[in-house]
């Protein structure tokens, strides 16, 4: 039950993230409503496919729709008054959702197939597939594929999931040990501004 | 089966949309086919996936894309010596087209699921979904998410459609309604240029 | 076996690509792994996907992750004492991989259903949609869809796998006619710069 809702609240602050570009494009609230939608179900929909695991999560349950429709159009409604949020509000609420998402993803492949490799493969995807779509429909090369320790850290965060599980440990303490993972990376990251080096060909 | 054949039609004008944009991108014939066949099938592709109502139907039912490699061709051969069609002529069969795969699209997700929230968006999905792929592959931002009264008459159809299926109209009074809602707001769009307020953050 | 090595073979060659690319756009590690990822396993999975056929592929056999893993690895490492290769090394590797993923694709789709215009269609998506989604990742007009006969190779070889089938020859036999027609074809066009004309619609 707590975790549905941390899983709501990831929900939520990945559907912001979506209507806050929307903005900055120019969309009509349609195009806002999709972006949001991407991003907060998208890496979770592609995880379902990939699985066969269908009809996908939001057919069966349709509480994440009515939360994205409702924050899209409460965040149209406040954001033409700004108040000033600190700047860390919104990449702390991200990575919470993030690190849970991730864990999400691990555990419901696990449910559907056994490999460990595809298990963090498909945490990854539920964490980080939403946000690559959300900047393809932008036309942006999608920021985690370019800088920054956020896809390393779902990485981190789904190697210590599967191997806690691997040891034998029980679920829960399996699950909290990959999200806590991930989230502190991510969070470290934020804070010291980490990311990896890249990986350049002169031409 | 009248139905079958508006289907088809819709097959045949989102075709041709597609080609009319590989021909602005100086495309080769196989990229002019693929976005025809992206643009006619890819909105149904997608609500067939996430359905889980798979093969999906262009496996099921080969007429579809039968039909769009004729219309490919056909509208390669015959765009070279162009007789000027009527502005009007391309949007107006571009809209009967949408209502119908919007209708569509609702009617068979109904098969799937019970939700009518769902049952819309599978609607939209079907409508506009092809349409915003065959931009994605053209590099542009898909032009339903930034303007104009398209995927609103999309929602507003479906709602009528489901609203009349839960009212306890029978099928096909309530799959008229929905079709003839979405092709009259589509229509009226197109007369008035009417447009959604974009939601814009400036920074 | 001898399939399942070249099959491998191909992955491991369309995975380079993607890493060659990612280097370009100077993207970071797990940016260098997605694309290759994506880039040699994208096509396969659209085609299992749209058959119905998940978990798809890569789940079921992981060998293909930890080939792309490795892969991606020691190209970042490889390339940065480059020795050079011919000119016409990584052209000719791919034509292999493209050939054999078309057989492939093919083959899967005639085990999920009758329809030889499909079989082809799921060949042509096995060896062209992984690079179509790469240089979409990448925010170019995909390759493809603009010039150079490699997605025509591609269609030619499952005409001819095909056709092979439908006169009864014997399984492998009509796999090797399509590889080799889908080859041969794409080698000429690598050595002679063949292009099909465009389509073009000037405004």
């Amino acid at each position: 039950m707590f975790l549905y809702l941390i899983d709501l609240f990831g929900t939520i602050v990945f559907a912001i993230s979506g209507v806050l570009l929307a903005g900055r494009l120019k969309m009509d609230p349609f195009g806002v409503v999709v972006l949001a939608s991407v991003t907060a179900i998208g890496g979770g929909t592609m995880r379902d496919i990939a699985l066969g695991a269908t009809p996908v999560f939001w057919i069966t349950d349709t509480t994440y729709l009515w939360v994205i429709l409702a924050t899209s159009f409460l965040t149209m409604l406040i954001i033409r008054r700004p108040k000033r949020l600190s700047w860390w509000v919104l990449p702390v609420c991200d990575a919470i959702g993030l690190a849970v998402f991730v864990g999400i993803g691990v555990d419901k492949s696990m449910l559907y197939q056994e490999s460990s490799l595809v298990a963090i493969i498909m945490g990854v995807l539920t964490g980080c597939g939403g946000g690559i779509v959300r900047d393809i429909l932008a036309r942006e090369i999608p920021m985690v594929l370019r800088s920054e320790v956020y896809a390393t850290a779902c990485i981190v965060g789904g190697i210590f999931h599967t191997t806690a599980l691997q040891m034998g440990y029980d679920h829960n303490t399996a699950f909290l040990s990959g999200v806590l993972s991930t989230l502190i990376i991510r969070l470290g990251a934020i804070r010291w501004h980490l990311s990896l080096p890249v990986f350049a060909i002169n031409r």
